[in-house]
């Protein structure tokens, strides 16, 4: 059933340089030196602009949006098959198996608190300290052995290997690992990590966040248990996240969240309390009026990338890639951060430090002056970035912008990205700031105020 | 920090009959009996359609839409300005307290049942039997005391005091109350039962998902603790709710989610486990990268209604609450439910059965033959809507669209429900098709299929 129209049938139209159309790709921001310039957004690993099409998608169906499930009218229905439908489609772009569940959060961060809330009992967690704390830090209340970070993909397989090998082997068990970091962008080896791990018995989960928006992810070809990926990384920054995979946790734990939607039947008992059969199916853990317009834009951008082909979007990614890293290493006071070294394959996500700025003012001239958005700090990955400074946990500030005084170790980092909607001219701008930057320096100064640095007026 | 051009300088254009511009007012659906009409959307309850306002607002922003939270870019910075400003302008939709919190969920449920996990140790928490699902089952973990359906405000008070009255004085305790019945719309005196929570020591919250559409909540006014209400039946559904009121339960319950932007700063410890500080901001309770979009159409949404003014809309609404009860009167096969009676205050949500008709066929009719989309089923309040049937619970049917036999009591209700974007002519068309349907019966008959009622063909 489909009455309005939607803009599935547009064909994905390139700019010059090859790179999708995103919405805000005219916006211009003010320069502190003057005039305006095009808005360079390289914060793409924090998230992502919408895909025009997906814009087109939901701005199509908005006057068409109604209440799903039970509702009687057309639109009620029309809205109800199109986010039931859209299960479908997240589940032809992440490959699953015809009995995995597809269920909607809010986030990867989301995803993964549900699925450390459906751990069956006694369940035992493995995950390396280098994780993005939405990986890291969702299975406290499960037993957790934080595995130290490896240098190398052979050393991560290794490393996880001892430590299941070590386990009661009869017990439930899950390894949660990074499709790809959200501070090197390098790839880590979900298809080994997960031979690994069913070979000792443990399931797997993958926090695609960063991986699903950069390279295709096929469940049954890496043969792993549960994807995590957020809407807003993906193209589709309207509130809506994933988790897909083996339904049979998911089918027994209690819901993720208690109300409408996820129970079936409701009834007084004699006691006096109430009794409540809940659903099995995916409904059971999305409690509460779905976010429709959410999960249509993620199947919207799925069927976007599908369709735009992923063999050149990752070539044009692995280009763009290799331009600022060739640019970067031309600057010797960059140093670049990185576990796997030069030859990981790695996604658009590259981290780095310049000797003798504070990361913060680096970030800061860079927007101020060039109109290019990065980010400066820890990226939610703590341990991590601390282990690729080399720095004393003890002296290590907080997520935001933290001070260090002129000429010491950064305390924190820079961090650029970019994907399918990033021109070449982003990131040709990008390594010319920084270039010039270090060479000539800033033309004006910078502050920190209220947690954010500043230029000084 | 605006560099975008908002609609929130748009004058609020209402219709020949004083609805307010909503998305979807010239959409047409196809009837069963040939030709077109434009849909009219009565299931407000379940889902309103977004504000034109909301909508405009929405897409003014999205070409800006930035990473949020320690980004360096300029639309990063005014991206985090936007959705923190939204923390206020529902502080100030709501009058909130100076030290209360206003905490983005993604729905009531969720506001619910964040609550939930926040509650101190030995919390006995107080609700009716006669709450929405969400409302009444996000407790289960508590020392939950199930309250009997009242039949009158006062009686709904007494029983609340009695039930207090026989509690340990010195625990905590919450008392949970919907603002207006999601199946009657009845108001339910929310100051007298605040009342009586604090003169017996106890907080309350309500759930303002009905009220909060459709009539000023003013925490300071009402006196309560906490208020959740949900964007999506508030003309903003974009995926984000509200959880507002007293911070210290919040502030130092574990975060409802673990992950980025909740946490301040994460090291390992020495005995291989990882220390968290955790924010004691709302941050605490938002892990993962905000619903910006969601959060600011809230906001818009918020604006637009006080701008609108709220005597207007009440006074609007009234009108058409009395045309459809009037409509209704007239025709001896209804009967409306209600648990306050005929002159309790209320808001535009109605339900009622038809003798000798199935709920759902009725529907189905209204739908298929009229083009008017209502609910048909136990409206996620299970218990409520048995009391009010009359029914026993052994044989009542699942949420969805259960079949009774001709000449059978009915299952399940059928609901209308309307606000501030509903046209005079859709309420007109709703009393007439249900006075054409009772009196000459419908032109097609309908049957339930994979639990939706759908024309036969």
């Amino acid at each position: 059933m489909s009455v309005f129209t939607a803009a599935a049938d547009q064909s994905v139209c390139r700019d010059n340089s090859g790179a999708l159309p995103v919405l805000g790709r005219d916006v211009t921001v003010p320069l502190v030196t003057g005039g305006e310039v095009t808005y360079a957004a390289l914060d793409y690993a924090a998230s992502a602009p919408a895909l025009q099409r997906v814009w087109d998608d939901v701005a199509a169906y908005a006057p068409y949006y109604g209440s799903v499930h039970r509702g009687a009218g057309y639109l009620s229905q029309l809205s109800t098959d199109l986010f039931e439908n859209a299960r479908g489609a997240v589940a032809d772009f992440l490959g699953c198996r015809a009995d995995d569940q597809v269920v909607f959060t809010r986030s990867t961060t989301d995803s993964l608190n549900l699925l450390a809330r459906v751990l069956p009992a006694d369940c035992q967690v493995f995950v390396f300290e280098t994780e993005h704390h939405a990986s890291l830090l969702p299975w406290q209340d499960a037993k957790v052995t934080y595995l130290n970070a490896p240098r190398t993909p052979r050393q991560a397989v290794e490393t996880l290997e001892r430590a299941l090998a070590d386990r009661d082997p009869h017990g439930p068990a899950l390894v949660c690992v990074t499709g790809a970091s959200n501070v090197t962008g390098e790839l880590w080896p979900v298809r080994e990590l997960a031979a690994a791990a069913h070979a000792h018995g443990a399931r797997i989960v993958i926090d695609a966040a960063q991986l699903a928006p950069h390279h295709p992810v096929d469940i049954r070809d890496l043969d792993v248990d549960w994807v995590a990926f957020s809407g807003h990384k993906l193209y589709a920054p309207f509130g809506s996240g994933v988790l897909a995979g083996r339904a049979d946790w998911l089918r027994t734990a209690e819901p993720y969240l208690a109300g409408g939607g996820a129970s079936r039947k409701v009834t007084r008992r004699a006691d006096g309390g109430v009794a409540v059969e809940w659903h099995e199916s995916a409904a059971r853990h999305e409690a509460g009026s779905p976010n429709v317009i959410g999960a249509y834009s993620i199947a919207s951008a799925c069927r976007a990338l599908t369709e735009a082909g992923w063999d050149g979007l990752v070539a044009r990614e692995q280009h763009l890639i290799a331009e600022v890293r060739a640019g970067l290493a031309e600057v010797p006071q960059v140093k670049v951060l990185s576990l796997f070294g030069d030859d990981a394959p790695r996604v658009g996500v590259i981290s780095f430090v310049v000797e003798g700025w504070n990361s913060s003012h680096f970030a800061a001239a860079l927007s101020a002056e060039y109109g290019i958005g990065v980010r400066d700090g820890l990226f939610c990955a703590h341990p991590l970035v601390r282990t690729l400074l080399g720095s004393d946990p003890q002296t290590q500030g907080e997520c935001g912008a933290p001070e260090a005084a002129p000429g010491e170790k950064s305390l924190n980092a820079i961090r650029v990205s970019f994907g399918a909607g990033t021109p070449d001219e982003h990131v040709e701008r990008f390594v010319r700031a920084v270039k010039e930057l270090v060479t000539v320096g800033a033309k004006w100064t910078y502050r920190t105020q209220e947690g954010r640095c500043v230029p000084a007026a």
